[in-house]
């Protein structure tokens, strides 16, 4: 096999069959195909697409590049679930223990946050001691002494999809649905879950700015994962507006800690019993996504969620002090205000912006690799559909460097806008794939 | 300017200006843009290709990539003479001399051959002690004291378009108009002519596969020339079977010979007189090509041009006893013959065929720098539209290699075909861009 006749072959329309698919990423992922050529071939992709077989075979290759983790000597089915990525995106800081807690294992592997919307690793480690660079041994045996364990991207698991990314990052072939559905499939399928929820974003704050597009990406990863003999459900979930009021990590582990105390943001509360919802009943602990839904609010209510956040957070080197009192983690030393210009109905806190001047405030990483400041980020007050009155504050910026504070007022401003008729509150789910009953 | 905003610019389909071309041109040049991001670009432009403005510009900043030649000073215009290749195609060999004769001068930088088409320098190199290894500066004097000189293609001059074409030959990129338009374009404008003929193939044994590129690559290049105040004609031409009837580098000096000598076969010398003609006309030598034909004619006969060419010869080291008596010119050990296996008329032969039996032969080369034998290749003895007699012989292969030569009789049978119904010869011009009179 030349790789330059399968650069060609995809170019001129042709598809690629698994044994050539496996060729390709096998030999990437061992440096036998240069970057030049690989890129070509992504290029290609991108404008000539993968079909279903082509992109099953692409998931399957990126997956067997490393370790594949089995969780079937458990006996119970293990869940994992994904995130593409939203501003104020903590669902999975909850979700993950509220799983759990129902007695379904989750096993979570997340990547850091890059770019403006945060990751679920980078806001854990806000808190003092804990650690997510586990091995992928101490991982399962978490997973198997807890039900549940949240461990760090590593290079031994789906190597070839990390120099993959890596490449179509700087090459501009990113934006391909079939490429980002076998990279984020490939990771769930390696990762060893038999239960995978996804929640695909849409909106302003997402990757995905179109429900179109959203949609085609959760009916591709859903196909894929069947393929593969998981059970897959995808969620389309609205990110025009931030989730929550918190964005910024410590910030955001705080609101976290309120949702699973039962005192946290409706937004945040309702997503995440309906992602669990569906999630228990994937895992066959229930019968329907609806009995799941009453049962993890149960949960939530009686504080066992609540304990089994702790025991993760304790069992991965966490000091539990920062969450008995949350008001020890980082924080930010200034504080400046947006307050409403006038009185009116929110019709836009536009998710994008506030992400954006979360990083700016160090929140998040413009390059892979940067430090971030746990301590940063942007609180909000009203979501779209409240009325204001003129004066009222509409968000506080918390930074630690005055400079960078000012100049991001004028910037998150622009993230609001104000009008006279009355607006209704943001739909939250924009739908299921597959729809349900499945 | 980021480079990797520049590659998704043309991948949505926008255009690039002259100044981020120059800039891609200039910092590939330099080593400052990775080959990974570059081959990305290239097939992006590959699928939304380049418009005029683009092209004109890319064509700009590959001829300015290195020394470009000026020979205003000689107060005549320098003429230069391109083909897009084709098997048997020993026509600058004859060309050349010949306009040069007339007193336009020629300078003419060509490439090395690859694949199945043979290239100038080569051949002429079958000619003991003949180097076109010369200097910028000894190739302008060459043209400055005989109006004639060929010198092979030097990292000096267009580098980047020698960087650029080694990459896009192994990622898939190299079959699009307009950066094949750019590649040839900016040789001839780093080359310093300013009458510029182009010959552009077509048929089996030609890149242009089809009459409508062959013409759209034509237009293309026209109009960057013309843009450029330079005065460029494109001939498009017919190779679906061999020039004349020398395949082979030794066997095609032969012929060059013959052909200066007035002995050559007819084809060949119709197409030297046709492109000598608007060459003529181009550098204002005469009103019209049809003027130019006659006195390039005339020349062919008095001795005139053969003078030339072996002035060439000689001024460039080479043995003029080789071209007095050219049976000594290196020569194949084994001959193997091809048959007509029934009588009737020759629909085909196939040029591509012959060109690949050519180069197993050892007459070409498969991978850039490998050795080529001057004495093998293939000679004809008929053209399309012939009459054959079963038996009569339709070519004969000469090799040093047993093994291989009688392997490659079966390969050269099947680019025959004789039917018995009358066919008409095959036309050689297909037509002229801009067409006459300009």
């Amino acid at each position: 096999m030349r790789f330059l006749d399968l650069i060609l072959k995809k170019r001129d329309g042709e598809s690629l069959s698994p044994e050539e698919i496996s060729f390709i990423i096998q030999e990437y992922n061992q440096g036998s195909i240069p970057d030049y050529q690989m890129s070509s071939l992504l290029m290609a992709i991108f404008f000539q697409g993968l079909n279903n077989r082509e992109t099953s075979a692409f998931t399957a290759a990126l997956a067997e590049s490393g370790e594949v983790l089995d969780f079937a000597s458990l006996g119970k089915i293990v869940a994992d679930k994904h995130s593409s990525g939203g501003v104020g995106d903590k669902v999975t800081i909850i979700l993950a223990p509220l799983v759990a807690a129902a007695g379904v294992p989750v096993a979570k592997i997340s990547g850091r946050g890059l770019g403006f919307t945060g990751g679920t690793i980078d806001k854990l480690e806000s808190i003092p001691g804990f650690s997510a660079n586990l091995t992928v041994r101490e991982f399962s045996q978490l997973v198997r002494d807890n039900d549940l364990a949240i461990m760090a991207q590593t290079d031994s698991i789906t190597p070839a999809e990390g120099k993959l990314y890596a490449l179509r990052d700087v090459t501009g072939t990113v934006e391909n649905i079939s490429l980002i559905a076998a990279s984020i499939m490939s990771k769930k399928i390696a990762a060893g879950a038999g239960a995978i929820l996804l929640d695909v974003k849409t909106g302003r704050g997402a990757f995905m700015h179109s429900k179109e597009e959203a949609f085609h990406l959760s009916e591709t990863m859903v196909r894929i994962g069947k393929e593969m003999g998981r059970k897959v459900v995808s969620v389309v979930t609205d990110m025009s507006q931030p989730l929550g009021f918190a964005v910024g990590n410590a910030l955001e582990i705080k609101e976290a800690m309120a949702v699973l105390k039962g005192e946290g943001p409706q937004d945040v509360e309702q997503l995440c019993l309906f992602l669990g919802g569906i999630m228990l009943a994937l895992a066959g602990k229930v019968r329907n996504p609806e009995d799941g839904q009453k049962e993890l609010a149960r949960l939530l209510k009686n504080g066992v969620a609540l304990e089994k956040f702790k025991q993760m957070i304790a069992s991965q080197g966490g000091n539990l002090e920062y969450l008995d009192n949350t008001e020890l983690l980082p924080k930010a030393s200034c504080i400046e205000l947006v307050k409403a210009p006038k009185s009116g109905y929110l019709k836009e806190s536009d998710a994008l912006r506030v992400g954006r001047v979360a990083v700016s405030l160090g929140a998040g990483r413009s390059v892979k690799g940067e430090a971030i400041d746990p301590g940063v980020g942007v609180l909000l007050t009203h979501k779209v559909g409240d009325h204001v009155d003129e004066g009222e504050i509409l968000a506080s910026l918390q930074g630690n460097n005055e400079e960078i504070l000012s100049a991001s007022v004028k910037e998150l401003s622009n993230a609001f806008l104000i009008v006279d008729e009355k607006i209704e509150p943001l739909p939250m789910i924009h739908g299921v794939v597959p729809p349900f009953p499945s």
